[in-house]
């Protein structure tokens, strides 16, 4: 079956306004996440030639502020030793490298050279706050002979001071971690693995230590699969666990996905944060689709940039917390728009989209408690809140709770700009069991959606191909009553490229 | 949003030919999955009143050949003490229970007694072969003052001497294992987990001892888990390890799921298999939907037994192998359609399905290599391979290889009888990597259909509600060509109350 792109907006209508894509080209997995003190770094994996995946080299774009990205040229190029694949950047602030003049530092990037049958890891350092990147003449640095070991990432670990370096075996489903005291000779330390889910390859680990809500902290190891994920394709699992520097041990045999829908893939985190959480960025995409999106000249968009904590859930095991980092500097004015507070089973509440390329909801709904003595298959059993976003073309992105299973979904089936047979239309989360309030947080960017549930306690993330712009949005209550006790909509200034407009 | 059934077919015609149904009313769980010595016994959660979920019997059907089914008389009732919820039945053939006259022996049967805030483990036995139960009167055999403690299987685990029986902490994701001479008085022997994908509820483990192709055996544990399976509701996982009749040992901390897409759940073994590899039933539906799927009057599709089996995958490590149980003696006439061995890129072929209510495919396909050198973004980069039920309603069930990766897909999103927001309509498998060639075996029967992949690597099971029947089949080979060595297509013969026609 050929994909049938179906009738799809421009390449222009589909970009989004406040998440990074590419000016053209094909871009992936973010690379190199650091501050470097004065502002925030994102390389990224980039064919600047052509919207398909391959001659990789290292895009990158700066911002002060994580929303307002700035294009620069090519990091690091495809060289004769092999594509530029992921990688991570430090601030090697002490110069332990030795690569800077005396007394001064500055980022060093370690990243995958990828021939055709040897993977190995290489040093780059940039004197210049990471426009320009001189590889170190004796690279690799980390060599051990194989076709499948790449995505080095690196960070300093105070309590033994030295760096650690995390890298997938990735046919191997293991995690090598290795210790340097230089940033140029490595001794392996431990490994980790194959654990949780381990589809065909490990792909992009991540380590950090992440504060959890209320004090205290816990390390958290990423590891993103492809292809063999549950729902298809690529996604990034996390375990949670110690790291003493030398071995990661986690907390239970257990596994989670770090999003419950398929477009979020090789998270990485930023080193060198200044203040607050973790942050990090993952490529809205999946290996299965993400070549065959409609396009003429970019494919690739990143996701929000999150703030990432830790908090126990109802069994007191730790999941993951993600929240966009501050959107309220984007926001124009909030519509002139308010649901009734009160919504009985079977009404129903719209309101335009104010005009702008990217909208913000935030909302807070408690649906009645179904009713006692029901007979057997009354519809009643079921009670579901709706949020969906529409247009007059018969198109409809529908995110919705069923509060008596306590489940949400995200379903983008029933937009016509794109269908494929791997582009699942819809996804599920289980949430808190018997609880009937639910908070969401929404953010709709042209070709993305991201929905941010109970206060980041879930996050599904997903491209959405309309074929003709959804401007407005409706709120329906089905089979149960529902109390709204929050509702904000807001416009959301470009960000990305504001100055040209929206190209 | 209320689910939009559209048009659908009638309750008779999604009936399946060959898959068991209940007659009226709501079937879930296999239960009680034992062969008496003379003939198969499958109980299932049923309720007999209404195709909805509650007020739990165990139904009860009979088979001489795990096809052709017989109806039997509810075996076991709801009671004062609570619903019959699931279980599982053994032949204690020596009577260590005590329970029968002297020198006899007969079926077992334990499970869980659901009140409202209590459930416990009961027994009742049987001296007609299964036809009626009659409960222990010191009821509940074990009781931990839990509510949510459910599920038990039992087998007799022959090195030790002694029964065990697995049982869901379903709450707390824990699998206990207890220990008894009689069948009457347990002893807790260890616990599992929380292990691998958790969900809200473990539920419905299954440990057994499963032969590795080859040789040798390994122990491998099937835990159910609902809602929060990865795809959305419930599915079921399993791990591979060793059991020393005290404690289950996982050989790795990776976990697995039965099946690629997500309507097959609840997975339970027969216990007294006469000869052969293990013999398994699941229930091939998911909670997210199964209440609100097309029916008037009958609601609850049992998968067909399978054949289970372990081998070794290209890492070497043990994955589950399932084959159907033999359906030669259920095939009619093979048809009189014979594809081109050689089908070039963009080429397809059609032809009828034969007269019959259920169908079989088996064929297998090579997928020319990738040519070299293509300009990237040239559609010859992917080489897809598709095989489609269709119909003059312009619906089609789609099966496909997407050859360069090596994922296939099933997909049901363009058959119009049933829309709603968590029936998933996709669903891919990632198989062996660089593997061009696959082999398919696929079983469509009315409201569902099962494709095992590379003789049983990968299984994917998925109800289907088409609002007009099937009748057609096409191969197709897009962006490569492909080489057909083997292809068969047979009608199946009408097996569950064949005798009366399709009801």
């Amino acid at each position: 079956m050929t994909p049938t792109p179906g009738t799809t907006l421009s390449d222009a209508e589909y970009r989004p306004a406040i998440h990074f894509s590419p000016r053209i080209g094909f871009m992936n997995d973010p690379n190199g996440l650091v501050h470097d003190g004065t502002q925030w770094h994102l390389y990224y994996q980039f064919d600047p030639f052509a919207p398909y995946a391959g001659r990789v080299h290292w895009g990158h774009a700066t911002s002060p502020d994580l929303y307002h990205w700035q294009d620069q040229p090519v990091a690091i190029d495809q060289t004769p030793a092999g594509e530029a694949f992921s990688g991570s950047a430090v601030m090697d602030a002490h110069n332990t490298s030795g690569l800077f003049p005396e007394g001064t530092g500055g980022l060093v990037a370690l990243y995958t050279r990828a021939a055709p049958d040897r993977q190995s890891q290489y040093l780059a350092w940039s004197t210049d706050s990471g426009l320009t990147f001189t590889e170190y003449a004796q690279n690799p640095v980390l060599d051990l002979q194989l076709s499948s070991f790449r995505d080095p990432q690196v960070f300093f670990h105070a309590p033994t001071q030295r760096w650690i370096m995390c890298v997938a075996l990735s046919r191997d489903h293991q995690i090598a971690f290795f210790g340097s005291s230089n940033l140029l000779q490595w001794t392996e330390l431990s490994r980790f693995g194959p654990s949780g889910m381990t589809g065909v390859d490990y792909e992009c680990p991540n380590l950090l230590e992440v504060p959890i809500e209320g004090g205290k902290t816990a390390w958290v190891l990423f590891v993103s699969i492809n292809p063999g994920a549950p729902q298809g394709g690529s996604a990034t699992q996390y375990f949670v666990g110690t790291f003493d520097g030398t071995r990661f041990v986690p907390e239970s045999d257990t596994t989670e996905f770090v999003d419950f829908a398929k477009d979020f893939y090789a998270l990485q985190f930023f080193t060198n944060v200044p203040s607050g959480n973790p942050v990090s960025i993952g490529w809205l995409n999946n290996w299965q689709y993400c070549q065959e999106t409609p396009a003429n000249s970019w494919r690739g968009v990143m996701s929000l940039p999150r703030r990432v904590s830790l908090a126990p859930d109802t069994t007191q095991r730790l999941k993951l917390i993600q929240r966009p980092e501050d959107l309220t500097p984007l926001r124009g004015t909030a519509a002139d728009a308010t649901p009734p507070s009160r919504m009985d089973a079977g009404s129903s509440w719209e309101t335009p989209l104010p005009a702008s390329a990217a909208h913000e909801v935030r909302m807070s709904v408690e649906i009645d408690a179904q009713p006692a003595g029901l007979p057997p298959g009354d519809k009643g059993r079921s009670g579901r809140f709706v949020l969906n976003f529409l247009n007059s073309n018969e198109e409809t992105l529908s995110i919705g709770f069923d509060a008596f299973t306590a489940q949400l979904w995200l379903d983008r089936g029933k937009l016509k700009g794109f269908s494929h047979p791997f582009f699942t239309n819809s996804f599920s989360a289980a949430l808190t069991p018997d609880q009937r309030k639910i908070t969401l947080h929404i953010v709709l960017d042209k070709c993305s959606v991201e929905v941010f549930v109970n206060n980041g306690q879930q996050t599904g993330s997903a491209l959405l191909f309309p074929a003709t712009p959804l401007d407005r949005l409706r709120l329906s209550a089905t089979g149960a009553g529902a109390t709204l006790s929050h509702f904000e909509l807001f416009p959301l200034k470009q960000t990305v490229r504001a100055e040209e407009g929206q190209i």
